[in-house]
């Protein structure tokens, strides 16, 4: 994981794009890729997107991917921490009794 | 990185959702994470944001990670390899000699 | 605005493709044209954006309202009255007194 | 039409918002709006989503109406001719011959 991130922060060095990178505008970036993403699922069914689609859907979800790294490095975050903290908070949104098996949002569990 | 998508795997089979998660409604919600990301951001400055949401935008993110990770184990795509092969090729879009200091996209280079 | 309507609905029917406008789809394709608009102020103040990218803004502007009408149509909802029907609930939830001049979140005011 | 534009104009101006309404920013909360939109279909089929959201759908599809709306007086742009403009060019784009009945992208067109 650490030589992934320091591959995509030296891609990064390399053309001095750092300058450009504020959360803001990552944030945006993020945002652009999951919708470029999502293009490859338009009028189709998911089995179809991707069995037509899988080399741009491949690419795309990379960008993803590429980006979510680059904010969280200039949020100095820790990927694995984030995520572990995330897991252990949806752990008590979604406990697995109430959530085994349903599509209902945590809002929507009754008392 | 295996452990870590193995704990996250683990939380959706053990509410079994997995029957939900075909690629295209991972990818709506792949969007849908990234925009609660972005809405940390709104009507706001990229510092001030950070400094007001920073919390929420670190869990954001870490949502936007998991979907993407979800994604990924759903089409049996490798993370490390998916993300190397596309920087690869954005080192060709985008060579460090035309790249260098600029924000403009690989179409607006001239020639 | 009916004549506006027609001309959408009928560039849509010459095409015979109301088949693919089921309003998920259609949500999915707004989404798409509402990033492909924010592509246009990625890495870009919004004046820097604006005076680059105004033609394509313009463009990618329509397409949102594009989108959002025919997904009006597709649910036989009158454009009209959802928006009056939203700006009476904003109202309520936004009152001059505590929304004069603030970027709050309504569920940011406090009590 | 111009009297519903200048009922968003007016909700804007009562509360001195537009401080806050540059063109970027404007078009950041229409994404934000347009994924809200979409949430409601999240896990689910058109049919579940709209039987199951519909009136949730509908306050979001009027908020994506409300900052296109809003985005288009922000930068002096006539909404009808906006769309009028953009429906010729995608007349060339997708010509009834090549894009009768089918959904594909123009880029997909076979010469």
């Amino acid at each position: 994981m650490e030589t992934l991130v320091k591959k995509i922060i030296d891609f990064r060095d390399d053309r001095n794009w750092q300058q450009f990178h504020n959360p803001k505008d990552l944030a945006i970036s993020l945002n652009l890729e999951a919708s470029e993403l999502l293009e490859n699922f338009q009028w189709l069914s998911s089995e179809e997107a991707v069995s037509k689609n899988i080399k741009a859907i491949k690419e795309e979800l990379a960008d993803t991917l590429i980006y979510s790294i680059l904010l969280a490095n200039e949020l100095n975050l820790d990927i694995e921490e984030i995520i572990l903290d995330k897991l252990a908070k949806n752990e008590k949104k979604y406990p697995i009794e109430k959530a085994f098996g349903s599509n209902k949002k945590y809002t929507e569990f009754g008392e």
